[in-house]
C-alpha cells in the first residue's frame, strides 16, 4: 500500500508556511504567504486555497490538509474561535470551508499541539509515552501527548504551559494570572532583561542586539552578562517545567522555539533545576532535549493530525 | 452474572480500614487496625491478612483485594517503594506476598490516587472525562483521570499538585521545592496561620482549637479571623489550581479532605480566582466539587482499581 501524503499548513502570525507531507518528511514547499499583506480572513483562506490547488497539481494523490492555527481552535468542531496575532479570525469555520472547496479530508489544530505531535511522531521525542513540549518565542506555547495521544483536554485548551504561574504574587500575564511563566521568558522580555544587565554592567545595548540569537552568540563567545542571563532563563523555565513534572510525571521534554537554540547555556540549569526540585523518580529517567524538526514542526504536524484522523480504516 | 465483590484495604499512617465492596457501595466493614502498635511491616502485614480472612468468611466469593498506600508504590509490578509516615516500608513486594497469602488477584496503588479514581467512578466526578482530584490534610494528595482513565504517569508519580510550586522562591517544600502549595495549605500550615492571625486581632487561642474543623465552625459562626483565613486558604488553592487547569484543561475539579468541609467558604475564593487567573474555555463549563464519598473514598477506591484490573474477560 502507498503511504498517504498529506499538505500541512502551519499559519503564523508573520508568514504562513505549506508543504506536501509524508511519513514526516517534507516532499515539497509551496509559496509562503505574507499573513498581514494578505488581507481579512476570506482573502487569506483564498490564498490558501491557491496554495493547496499548486500543491495538489505537484501530488495529485494528496488525500489530507491539515492547518495549524496561533490561537484558540476547535478541532473537533473545525472552528476557529479567535487567532492570537491575526485580526478578523472570530469563530470562522475553516474546515468546513476547505473541505467543500477542495473536497480533501481537513482537519485543524492549534499549532503548538500540532508541533508537539509532530515532535512525538517524527522528531526528539519519538519514543515517548507521556511528553511535554514547550515553544519559547514572543510567548511560551505548550502541547501533550499522554498516553501516546495528543492531550487536547475537556474543552480543546489543554497545553497552556506559558500561563501557568512561578509566583502567585509576580508579573500579570495576559489573562490577569500573576507570574504567567511566558512573562518570564518571553522573546521582549529576554531582550528587556538582557539590555537590563548590560546597562548594570556599563554597556549599553541596543534591545535589537538583545535577541535570543544575538545573546547565545554572544554566550558562547564568552560575554559574561549573556551567560548569566541564560542561567537565569535556565532556572526560571526549569521551575515552570517542574510543575508539569510534579503533575504529570512524563518521561520526556521537548524544548524548541529560538531561545532552545542556546543549547547547553540553557538546558543545563534547565536539568539542574528540575533535579534540584523535583525527587528520584520524576527526574531520573526523564530526558530533556531540544525540538528536532524546528520550524517544519509546524507542516509535519499539521500533516500528520490531519492523516491520523482520517476516517475508516488507514 | 453477579456483580464481582472485592476488599478494599485503605492503608493511613494512623489507621487502616478495610471493607468488602460492591459496585462503589461498602456492604460490609472489617475491624479497624492501628498502624503504629502493629509492629513492623511483617507484623502488619500479618494483621491485613487476618482482616482480609475476616472478610472472606463473610463474603467467600470475594475476587480480588485493593490495597490504596500513603506513599510511593508501584502499581504496575506490586511494590511499596516507601511509604510516608510509617517506617519499616521499603521496597516491599506487597502485591505478590498478599496474592501468594490468599491465592486472589491484588492490585496496589497510591492513596491519593485510588480516592480519585472513587469519587470518578461512583463519587463527585462521575460523568468526567478529565478530573482533577486533590485531598487537603496534613499534605496534599492528588490524582488524575485523564480520557476517562486513571492517569499515572511515566514512572507512576504523576498527580502530586501539593509539590507543584505557587511561588519560585516561596517557602520550601519537603523536596527542597520552594513554594510547594501543601506549605502553604497543609493542616499544621494552617493552624499555625490561624493562631497568628488572632494573636493580630489581640486573641491568644490555643493550636488545638485552629483544627480545620474548629476554624470551620468558628467562621460559621460569623468569626472575622476565621473568614478572612478561609478566604485567603481559597486564594491560594485556586492559585494552584488554576496552573493545573491551564496544563490539563479539565471540566471537573474534587477537593477533599478536612479542610473542604468549610463548604462555601472555601469554594466561593477557589472559584473566584479560577475565574480571574484563567480565560472563559477554562472556567467556563468547569465543574468544582466536594469529595462525596469521604473517608470511604479510600476502601473503595481501592477496591475498585482492584476489580478493574482483574485480567480477562469480565
Amino acid at each position: 500500500m502507498k503511504t498517504p501524503i498529506a499538505i500541512g499548513i502551519d499559519f503564523g502570525g508573520t508568514t504562513i508556511k505549506c508543504a506536501l507531507i509524508e511519513e514526516g518528511r517534507i516532499i515539497h514547499r509551496g509559496e509562503v504567504i505574507e499573513t498581514h499583506r494578505s488581507g481579512d480572513s476570506a482573502a487569506i483562506i483564498d490564498a490558501l486555497f491557491s496554495r493547496i490547488v499548486d500543491l495538489q497539481r505537484v501530488c495529485p494523490e494528496t488525500v489530507a490538509i491539515g492547518v495549524g492555527l496561533p490561537g484558540i481552535t476547535d478541532s473537533v468542531n473545525g472552528i476557529v474561535h479567535r487567532l492570537s496575532n491575526v485580526p478578523g479570525w472570530n469563530e470562522v469555520p475553516l474546515r468546513d470551508i476547505l473541505r467543500r472547496r477542495t473536497g480533501l479530508h481537513v482537519a485543524i489544530e492549534n499549532d503548538a499541539k500540532s508541533m508537539a505531535y509532530a515532535e512525538w511522531k517524527y522528531g526528539a521525542a519519538k519514543r515517548g509515552e507521556n511528553v511535554v513540549c514547550i515553544t519559547l518565542g514572543t510567548g511560551v506555547g505548550g502541547g501533550l501527548i499522554l498516553n501516546r495521544r495528543l492531550y487536547r483536554g475537556s474543552f480543546l485548551g489543554a497545553g497552556e504551559i506559558g500561563q501557568m504561574s512561578i509566583d502567585y504574587k509576580g508579573i500579570p500575564g495576559n489573562y490577569g494570572n500573576p507570574g504567567a511563566f511566558e512573562k518570564y521568558v518571553g522573546n521582549a522580555q529576554i531582550a528587556e532583561r538582557a539590555q537590563k544587565l548590560y546597562e548594570k554592567a556599563g554597556k549599553l545595548v541596543p534591545i535589537e542586539q538583545c535577541t535570543p540569537a544575538a545573546l547565545d552568540d554572544a554566550a558562547q563567545a564568552g560575554d559574561p552578562v549573556a551567560c548569566q542571563l541564560w542561567g537565569q532563563l535556565g532556572i526560571e523555565i526549569g521551575t515552570a517545567l517542574s510543575n508539569a513534572v510534579w503533575l504529570l510525571n512524563p518521561d520526556t521534554i521537548v524544548i524548541g522555539g529560538g531561545v532552545a537554540r542556546a543549547g547547553e547555556l540553557l538546558f543545563a540549569p534547565i536539568r539542574q533545576t528540575i533535579r534540584a526540585l523535583t525527587m528520584p523518580i520524576f527526574y531520573e529517567n526523564l530526558v530533556i532535549v531540544p525540538a528536532a524538526l524546528g520550524n517544519d514542526a509546524g507542516v509535519i504536524g499539521s500533516a500528520s493530525v490531519a492523516l491520523d484522523s482520517l476516517p475508516g480504516p488507514a
